[in-house]
């Protein structure tokens, strides 16, 4: 068996009894019941996804997965495609959004060329791990974006990168991904899986202006029309219009799953892998946490047709798992206050008035 | 003049320029122009108020003010009124849920009893203050709930705690609160503020029953009619349907806005606080920012009467300054990009396509 097959097998369903058990020490906490919100909640996934009803705290982990695309020849983007590259070089070395919080936070940030365009592993960038699948995908306008080894091995990646961190004590992994034009490849996915249409899922990216927009709707109209027979099966969905940075997001959701870590998926691009995941392995959302609401075109849309919240909603469009990282130091205050509030028996505070 | 009108004289307007020059720079960092949404609004507010467009950071503190009220003789709370010094206690002994924030954090927490009922302050419970006004508010169904001098003695108890947290080191100043039934007096401010009706604004607290809200809304309404006279200036609108926690939360917005520090408001009761402070100096507002999106009662269409948006949206309803602390650490956050991110010109990136 492959490494994919192998961790579809491994991947259980969350366990619903941890979450029973966290459920009522948080009744025992010195707080009005419920009175934590959705804090309540993110406590609850947590212990089922890790079938740990202590909920222990683990490191926390950033994968950030860096490709180019063919698409972005169809003048699709605000900025030119060398800025790939250039942003590769600048998250490793410390400089991006995603390098500040992972900083500030005390994340571990892994820097992934999964296929940039421009060959820099032979004088490799600082803080950059080199697994190039392909320089950057193919126009999906012109054929399929990859061929189906290069999206297995995109996955598998993903996977990997999601089974190393767990077995080095990460428990909460975030998601994220730097390519220019990864919007387009992105809105078509959520497009195809959700059945919106293309000029509601669609939004500006980096900034494009109107004409550049209406121009990146009729091209994931005409993708979608042209993969039309590959898009009922989610490997061949992210062959056809994908990207390897997607596909990789995805084998680290499928990864983290099966290796009982919860993912925090970033925004709008970040949202499309986790949604190819959950076409591959249905049932996955139980796994998954999404950190906020973006402001990319129709990601309210998209969360909202997979029956799914944010915890974060910033208008931020920025990628590159900005938005996972402000949302773990959500979770990971949410399990500080699962383990270390008084009970109300523990601080002798009265219960309420029945 | 008293420490009131020394305060209200010193308070600036927020400084334009610094706000341009920050705009300025966050247009010259290594992401999509306006990309961190909210953050980068952040910043310049942040600069704003510290009329500093370095926008330095500083020590974040939450101040949490601790009180009785004499209405929850009203029969309008869930939890019985004992349960507001053991909480005091738990929040000094570090178990209740702000105990934890902080110190996941690493804020500074000031606890003060400005007026609990149960006097502890021969035998002085860990990690409190006592500057105790009075042993409770006195049911404003039968008059005002506190005197003039009583009410401009918790207001500067709040004005002191913002000046010496800001001696010390604090840019950022979370407002919290504890006190068994002062959502009813805080649903009263925010309906005599925003003129909504008392029914819409009053919420169920810490979970009382459908019959207790119904009564807490007619002891609003009737607290309303008989203050009617005292409801158009600040101070004596606190006088008479206030509480000395509310009183000392607005004082401490007034006294970090005089000292250039950005306030972050709470929830619901916190919200009350800094609507009244509003009141009592008009324009306080740009000198605020509001930590979360309460779901207790009202408190959206508060936000929204008062123009005012919310850092987070997380359905938590608990007080304390627990989502204030939740908040902070965005706003720190939100610093940090701004201090360490690269430029395009530092890190060799390309810009924008025009």
């Amino acid at each position: 068996m492959s490494i994919l097959e192998d961790t579809l097998g491994a991947i259980e369903t969350s366990d619903a009894e941890a979450a029973r058990i966290a459920a009522l020490r948080l009744d025992s906490l010195t707080k009005p019941r419920s009175s934590l919100g959705y804090l309540e909640e993110i406590v609850r996934q947590y212990a089922a996804v890790r079938h740990d009803p202590e909920a222990a705290s683990g490191r926390g982990t950033i994968a950030v997965f860096v490709a180019d695309h063919g698409i972005a020849e169809a003048g699709i983007s605000a900025y030119p495609k060398a800025v790939t590259v250039e942003m590769l070089r600048n998250i490793g070395a410390g400089g991006a959004a995603i390098s500040v919080l992972a900083r500030f936070f005390g994340y571990e940030l892994i820097v992934t060329d999964v296929g940039v365009e421009t060959d820099t592993s032979t004088t490799p960038f600082t803080g950059v791990r080199y697994r190039r699948v392909a320089a950057g995908t193919r126009n999906f306008l012109e054929g399929p974006a990859m061929t189906n080894a290069q999206v297995r091995h995109a996955i598998e990646i993903g996977i990997e990168t999601a089974r190393d961190a767990a077995a080095g004590g990460t428990t909460l992994l975030g998601i994220g991904e730097m390519g220019i034009a990864n919007s387009t490849p992105a809105a078509a996915i959520l497009a195809a899986v959700t059945g919106i249409e293309p000029a509601r899922i669609a939004g500006r990216g980096t900034g494009v202006d109107d004409r550049a927009l209406a121009r990146k709707v009729e091209v994931i109209e005409t993708a979608l029309r042209l993969h039309r027979a590959a898009l009922g099966d989610g490997l061949s969905m992210l062959a056809a219009i994908g990207g390897l940075e997607i596909a990789a997001m995805a084998g680290a959701c499928l990864g983290a799953a099966a290796a009982r870590v919860l993912v925090v998926v970033d925004g709008f691009i970040a949202t499309a892998a986790a949604a190819a995941a959950e076409r591959i392995r249905p049932g996955l959302r139980e796994h998954m946490i999404f950190g906020h609401r973006s402001a990319e075109g129709g990601h309210t849309l998209a969360l909202h047709a997979m029956g799914v919240r944010a915890i974060l909603d910033l208008d931020m469009r920025l990628g590159e798992g900005s938005g996972a990282a402000l949302a773990m130091s959500v979770i990971q205050a949410a399990l500080a206050l699962y383990h270390e509030m008084a009970t109300f028996e523990s601080a002798g505070v009265s219960e309420k008035i029945e």
